[in-house]
């Protein structure tokens, strides 16, 4: 990534891809994007995010404090790890075509519930205080995937609120499934 | 965890917890267990191992190039976001009970083609060149799962050969789930 502008191998759905260009239009970061249709499951997303923290410390997306730090990538963990590899494409295409909008419309309210009860200790305007961080980039695309998956989001106040103030920010408008050069025609906004 | 000595709350099985015990075991902390038969799911274990490595550096469980650092955390991601829940118990319970082996292996099968040939290009005697890291932590648990369900190791020859030289470490054995307060006496080894 020393030479020449980075290359995101992206999908323009992919929540996976959807959290990296958001910290790249955070972090002002140039790419070309190439996109991929078939997406590549697994988290290497965090992977990525981190490097980019790292490398590109400027706005930071993960707090100074450690004890913070930790409730960040505990709320992204449990968002990556937790909830959106279950709910992801190749899983669903495992179960039955009957089944497979029940099954993810479990496993998100089930992190869902637990993910609530975290952000009330933590959130303020975003989802630890008021800086946005790494957890807000977890949760974007992750709401997103609830409402295409129909999830009634009634019981999860905070979750919407937050979600709702993010979306406000240009870096989320950006990098959103609906403006990436493979979004198809009908899917535009 | 100022104050006082950090409690871990720990079930012997789960790899989350053994993860975590490696990590205390590597750093010389001293802790108590608290035993808690139902293991919450999620990647929590990634950020209080995150947490651990900031607040005691010393031996360092991420290596400092922020490339190997990334390499580092692909892996770790690989196998705490990309295998471990999709296969663990809360998963396995929505399945039928004639289902749940053949899933299992087929989850660990398909995430361990794709570790395999990311190890093949990384590990010298560990997962990343020859020093301990967060992926070795993942790593290890990760194998004792796949064995419980019976996949088939062969083709993974890198993954075997890590698994064994990192079994031979004391931190991998005190954390080892045969040897926990809560390991019932017919596991105990």
């Amino acid at each position: 990534m020393q030479a020449g502008k980075p290359i995101l191998y992206s999908y323009f759905r992919s929540s996976c891809s959807w959290r990296v260009r958001i910290a790249l239009a955070l972090k002002s970061i140039d790419y070309e994007t190439v996109p991929v249709n078939l997406v590549k499951d697994g988290g290497q997303q965090l992977a990525i995010i981190e490097y980019l923290e790292e490398t590109r410390p400027t706005p930071r997306l993960l707090p100074l404090d450690p004890k913070k730090r930790c409730l960040v990538r505990m709320i992204s963990d449990l968002i990556a790890s937790g909830i959106q590899p279950l709910q992801n494409l190749s899983v669903l295409q495992q179960m039955g075509q009957e089944n497979r909008l029940t099954w993810a419309q479990k496993v998100i309210n089930s992190g869902f519930n637990a993910l609530e009860q975290v952000l009330q200790n933590t959130a303020g305007k975003y989802c630890v205080g008021d800086e946005v961080s790494m957890a807000d980039l977890c949760l974007v695309p992750q709401v997103a995937n609830a409402e295409r998956y129909k999830v009634d989001l009634t019981p999860y106040p905070t979750i919407r609120h937050i979600n709702k103030s993010l979306l406000a920010l240009e870096a989320f408008q950006v990098s959103h499934p609906c403006r990436q050069p493979d979004t198809p025609p009908e899917l535009r906004a």
